[in-house]
């Protein structure tokens, strides 16, 4: 997927005529009004053979093993750099099916509005889902609409739920993994988390960081094709950031984990901003990068193929899993001590997706 | 599905010792707190092989056409008569796929809850999904926790997304529907949104009205192994009632549609009411009931079938599919006039599920 070819389809979409301005409880009545913003809205965007059948549910063929993946996005705010909600959830669930080496076959798209949200904003959520969709080649086959009143929700909570056709060569999960094997980190990390908090914290106006959302499951492919099964896992380093998530590896895997402050790709602006807000960058929440559990002797080879994706450029190799310190992460700084880190406590950043 | 069985399972689980009473905002961060919080609670109701393996999906093997559903449940209050939020997200879903011809194989789960809900309600919210997957014999495989702000949700709102085979017989769609069919109703109509109503309107005292949340995919196998292809379609008549979802068939399929109000089963209580309330039972929401199109000849056998099953003993013939008014509903009522029914207008019962 070239950039071109996301740029190009990033054409707005003239919003319909409607006779109403704001979302109300009758459109969700599952009566005329949802009917109609279904129509106007909903399939006018995102329209396709078995949504168009309107019926309770998709029915699809697939063969062989599926992935199958859940998410529901309450970012706040829903527009922020680099995006906004409706990206996040298409490739938030494109991501997920990535990390179980699946490529995305069909999606379902459940709203929750809340009363009084602005059909404008509405229209660019759903644009950027429709724009989310075509860049990936991924078809929304079934959804549902819902509406809360006001005050009891906010603006507009979605739940992308994704399948996808597993990699014939994928053999991922903890069991895999090795003593020895190479930790990857397909790109910077923190950019996300900060990249919401800046706006949060009135700092967009000081930095450029834009959100790195994005779909990953191209690099996947490309990895799984070459390497197979010398890829032992794939997560993404979401809430809670590449700490927490290495954490549960450590934990489910029962092997130790070995990371290298100076190897952990970082922005610098991202990098100056964690610091002004007082956030450690390996709790920050990530979007549009994955952490590759890999047999140690095609590492690098890994690293060189994934750079050459547009999405996956600053990869690099962060650490690798040990014999010692089971179930622990131990980071070595760049000044030469090391230190555990452990899972995310509290709540750094309350609902960063 | 015997009654005694559902009854067996409906055994209360202790609830595990927490040391916290509502959900903070630290449970949707994604780090220690969220797998503690799904260590205690989830996982301890609902954990099987495929939700203990913590990835980011789970991984199916399905063989044949598979539907695909995904609902999500806003209903308020969470709690109300013969149910609660719970079994009514694992029902629909169970529902939306036996309307496609399915019987459910595996779910997705995804809760987002409001800071300040009660753990208590929690739990009684995830045992009750725990009884309604086991009276199903459905797993759920994978899942997802989001927490927002107190006022910014309403305690508890679930996504529930289902996958399921496709019974080989199944032929259903809109496009199959003759002239003739026989419009079957496999039970009495509008009584879960009365029951929510009755409560809401402190009605519930003078009433023993229960919604009728239940599983309908062990009738619907029923229909489909001894009538196949002569099942036209099925359809829920959930949000909007009864009416609204004849309305979208005549639509969809062009044809007209003609009902025997006297023919459609109605409970005295419910009927009762909702003349109280000043609503039209065909307009109201219901849970447990399914519509099927059915070929003229088999019709009656199919109603006879359907009233050997406990969860559809009141199945009737309501009405059928004509030439005459396309694309309209007309009720011919008990006096023996006529009148078109058009699809629910405005909102009459928000939030019913």
């Amino acid at each position: 997927m070239s950039m071109q070819k996301k740029k190009a389809i990033r054409l707005e979409c003239p919003m319909p005529r409607l006779d109403f301005d704001t979302i109300t409880l009758g459109h969700g009545s599952g009566g005329l009004l949802t009917n109609r913003l279904l129509d106007k809205l909903v399939f006018e965007l995102l329209g396709n053979k078995q949504l168009n059948t309107r019926h309770d549910g998709a029915t699809l063929q697939l063969d062989g093993p599926i992935a199958f993946t859940t998410d529901s996005f309450v970012v706040s705010p829903i527009f922020f750099p680099g995006g906004n909600i409706g990206e996040l959830a298409i490739n938030g669930t494109i991501n997920d099916l990535a990390m179980c080496g699946a490529q995305p076959h069909s999606l379902s798209l459940s709203l929750i509005l809340e009363e009084g949200l602005p059909i404008t904003e509405l229209w660019e959520v759903l644009q950027a889902i429709q724009r989310a969709c075509q860049q990936a080649d991924v078809h929304i086959v079934t959804g549902d609409t819902k509406v809360v009143e006001r005050g009891k929700g906010d603006k507009i909570f979605i739940n992308t739920t994704g399948i996808g056709r597993i990699h014939p060569q994928a053999r991922i999960g903890t069991q895999y993994i090795e003593a020895g094997d190479a930790i990857i980190v397909s790109g910077q990390v923190a950019t996300h988390g900060i990249a919401i908090m800046s706006l949060r914290e009135g700092l967009e106006f000081e930095t450029t960081i834009e959100s790195d959302t994005r779909p990953l499951h191209e690099p996947v492919s490309q990895l799984l094709d070459t390497f197979g099964a010398d890829i032992h896992l794939l997560r993404d380093p979401t809430r809670g950031g590449l700490a927490t998530v290495l954490n549960e590896v450590a934990r489910d895997s029962g092997w130790g984990i070995a990371l290298q402050q100076s190897a952990i790709p970082l922005d610098e602006q991202v990098e100056g901003a964690c610091e002004m807000l007082g956030l450690d960058p390996l709790y920050v929440a990530n979007e549009g990068i994955f952490v590759a559990f890999a047999k140690k002797d095609i590492a690098q080879q890994a690293v060189e193929l994934l750079r050459t994706h547009p999405y996956t450029a600053h990869a690099a190799v962060i650490g690798q899993v040990v014999e010692a310190h089971a179930k622990q992460v131990v980071l070595r700084s760049r000044i030469g001590g090391t230190r555990v880190v452990n899972m995310l406590t509290g709540e750094q950043l309350p609902r960063i997706c």
